[in-house]
């Protein structure tokens, strides 16, 4: 299953090791560069509750019973839309939040297709999933360290937004592949399925990540007793459990919490400063659930999390962070239909004391219910629905959805009301603290503009550094060029000219130049990753010059 | 019906106009205050829109098609819960923004008997109901024009938080009486029926009105063209239509902006500044009814008013602005159950096209409809249910509560969740401009004191001097007291010692001192109300202090 480019990578990767690389200039940069910003913004931490909202923060500092982090970083608002629709997906949320672009749903990292949002511009047609920079890219070519952290899989939609470049958010594959080549500092997580075996490219990006010096870590004492400066963690084959959960079912796990502050901790040592991406993910599975327990479970672990960043941002004094929510998500309101009219003498207790009931997520709860549901009352009582009345009860056993009754007869009884299954449309809070932070209300696009031009770069400018059209600039040059999809998971860009044959594979961050006169082979590697987007690659500017 | 302190006040009246009536101190400084501000805000404009929500502020963006003004000024965002529950009802939570004290549904402008919340202070139990100052009271005395300005009858418990001290909201008449004897300066709204003939107490206020010199205005032309310096409106007999419904249903009703700019116009001549309260009611009605017509009808028209309020504000530098909701209400979404599966696909168009359909809200269109319902279809056209399907047609015609029908009807059109009919518990946006201006997450109870603060004075401070307890007090002077019920709908306090009897007639300004030696009568006038919560009456210092 391997083919021909794989080989060369590997003579690259030997390279590294053991004859030094050729690298591209960006690359040297790192270790020289001042500490002195000129005013430029040092750090900037970016905290993305996905799928939260407003009513959601409220109905979680009553359960907390003290008031949240963010409470103290509240300064205006977000628009959330995308360019297809009122209420966005979570790919072209993250895609605006980390390249400044509106994008359509599905679409991470690259521009949209059909754009039917009034006030939002058209795309031109060749400009169509063309990859568009993001902050973590400017960052890195800034010289800092940078990182992700999320309690989903790391390749899903919210982080990959900060580190990859696809078309389908469900591309894994090429999510995960891009993310390794990104040579990020520290990468934290779930998802190793996406790194093993089980590709389809044939790939074993654990080899890769072993090779570029990461210290893998699979578990929280490994995370928390690594001195690395290049940590990758991954503790869940997909998703890391609910925090409530975690106790129960995955005490080997570390906290969002946890990972945060080790992300912070290494990628400080960076003389250069950071950017930090940290996604709490499931508050928004529990909110397309309608499971108030494990959003307000999640939100509480990003809420800690949030404490980390500002913890670290209030001593040093030269660090951004924006917090905020991608979109709602169910449309929650404390308040029913059974509040209708008695809203205003319903005490608060009315609404906690019954989620206080519960100790697992509806996810938790079930995932330890018997195939012959024979410890369906238990289970139920570790949902908060304790002491079942005979109507609860004969709801739960002639269920046919079991987990939508379950949430139905806590909400009943938490007074808590739903209108969807779904993301929802509304502006939502926005969260900032530092020099440089934004304020009042603003597009989510605003908040990548903001972070970049914090931290001294423009992203527009950027795109067209590190994605330049690979066929195009090719053939200026005077080469021939073509796609090689014999192996379809492995499509190739292939140039040649008399002299030379350069070879491109998608998602890495390198070149291989061959000379046809003497047949010496060449590996040269960047710090940004090539991205093809099924129809075109765009590599860095830099690539494009160094292999022509 | 007339009863023996009312010759005594007619005595007063007389004296006003034709004899130089004896007046509190604090009523003879207006005139010569200084208007420099020694660095304190010289004009307040609260902007309240009842019962409406952030989701509400989109949807209705979306509506209009362009940024609303308050979307310039959003800086944070405001807790709103009452003493007694998560959720607020709109007494307290006009008591909280314009005294600083969390009370109890129903309460204006008292404390409350009830404390549940969390975090909430417990009130001794001698100041259950007690009266506490509001910003308004305050703005008056430090020499500063006072207005109000609604969209519903002007009793209503958001303007009344901010005029008048009753136990119960629900008590129009002690509300009217209050309001028309705290000499604001401009009143504009609905509401006739509170000051005629038709009140229990046999007061008629429109004579009152018409003694303390106000223009009193009933129509949008005899507004505009006033150029009165008191300006006394009032539009309708309780509310004020839908702004979306005027033109076919009360044409001759002045628009929400309309009434403000003429407020800030009339108030802004006064040296000293201002301080004016704005509502736009009945977004909260709307929001009851489930109806995006309305809601989004009365959004817009109070998103007008926070233009006018803009502009001046803009213009004259020293002038801070704040507007919020005092609570959501509905749990209105962008998305429903609808959108459970493709809400990443569904474009703006598909929420706004079927509201745009309507051309008048609920209310409006229901008032068309014929006693026999022969118009039904057209009344549903009206209400944005054009070209009705068999099976809507169906729903309408069979339907046992024709409002909840045409409401469900069209949310499912256009898409639009709801959880309630009641108000819910969630933070809202707070929106605010100028100097002083709050920011960040705060109670709804630190608005009022950020804007004593601002204008230069401290409430609880104020509610010390301007309520204490009458019988106390006079009986520490040495006086007899007793609380005079015989006419159940005018109780009097009376003070009695060796040589005067005096006299307090509740929700008045004055005070009736009887020499018993002469028999002498005279009257005196201050600048703030008397107020019997049914226990106790509560009286300025300065009336105590004069009639003693």
């Amino acid at each position: 299953m391997r083919k021909k480019w794989m080989s060369f990578a590997l003579v690259g990767a030997l390279a590294v090791s053991s004859l030094g690389l050729v690298v591209g200039d960006a690359q040297a940069k790192k270790p020289n560069q001042s500490a002195n910003n000129n005013g430029k913004v040092k750090n900037v931490i970016m905290l993305v509750m996905d799928g939260s909202s407003d009513d959601l923060s409220t109905l979680a500092r009553w359960y907390k019973g003290e008031d949240l982090a963010l409470d103290s970083i509240l300064t205006g608002g977000v628009k959330t839309y995308s360019a297809e629709s009122a209420i966005t997906d979570s790919a072209p949320a993250a895609t605006a939040l980390a390249t400044g672009n509106k994008a359509n749903t599905g679409n991470v990292g690259v521009l949209p297709s059909l754009v039917t949002t009034p006030g939002v511009e058209q795309v031109a047609n060749e400009d169509i999933h063309k990859p568009v920079a993001n902050v973590l890219e400017g960052a890195k070519l800034d010289g800092k360290a940078t990182g992700i952290v999320s309690s989903s899989e790391i390749q899903h939609a919210t982080p990959a937004g900060f580190s990859a470049h696809v078309v389908k958010r469900s591309n894994y594959d090429d999510i995960a592949e891009q993310q390794v080549y990104q040579n990020m500092d520290v990468v934290l997580g779930g998802g190793y399925n996406s790194l093993n075996e089980k590709r389809k490219d044939g790939e074993n990006l654990l080899e890769v990540i072993d090779n570029k010096g990461y210290d893998y870590v699979t578990n929280r004492n490994e995370l928390l007793s690594t001195d690395s400066e290049k940590i990758w963690g991954s503790f869940a084959p997909s998703a890391l459990a609910y925090d409530v959960d975690r106790q129960t079912t995955k005490p080997e796990e570390p906290t969002l919490a946890e990972m945060t502050e080790k992300a912070i901790n290494t990628l400080s040592q960076d003389k250069d400063g950071f950017f930090l991406m940290v996604e709490g993910s499931k508050i928004d599975w529990a909110a397309h659930a309608n499971d108030p327990i494990g959003m307000i479970s999640d939100f509480l672990a990003f809420d800690d999390a949030v404490s980390k960043a500002l913890e670290f941002a209030e001593k040093d004094k030269n660090t951004l962070v924006i917090a905020l929510t991608d979109h709602g998500n169910s449309g929650i309101t404390i308040g029913n239909h059974n509040t209708n009219s008695n809203y205003d003498t319903t005490p608060v207790f009315a609404y906690i004391d019954p989620l206080k009931e519960a100790t697992m997520t509806l996810e938790g709860a079930l995932s330890l219910l018997k195939e012959d549901q024979s410890n369906l009352v238990e289970v139920a009582g570790l949902y908060g629905l304790t002491n079942l009345t005979d109507k609860e009860k004969a709801a739960l056993e002639s269920s046919e959805k079991l987990s939508a009754t379950m949430v139905q007869l806590l909400a009943e009884r938490a007074n808590i009301g739903f209108t969807t299954g779904g993301h929802t449309g509304e502006d939502v809070f926005l969260y900032s603290y530092g020099p440089s932070k934004p304020t009042g209300l603003v597009d989510n696009t605003d908040i990548a503009h903001t972070m970049a031009k914090a931290m001294g770069f423009d992203l527009d400018k950027l795109s067209n550094e590190i994605f330049v059209n690979a066929e195009q600039s090719f053939k200026e040059a005077g080469y021939t060029t073509k796609i090689d999809t014999t192996d379809a998971a492995n499509p190739v860009f292939i140039a040649e000219n008399k002299n030379k044959i350069v070879t491109i594979p998608e998602n890495k961050n390198i070149v291989i130049v061959e000379n046809k006169n003497n047949n010496k082979v060449e590996t040269h590697e960047f710090k940004t990753v090539t991205v093809f987007n099924d129809k075109q690659f765009f590599i860095s500017e830099e690539m494009f010059k160094r292999a022509k």
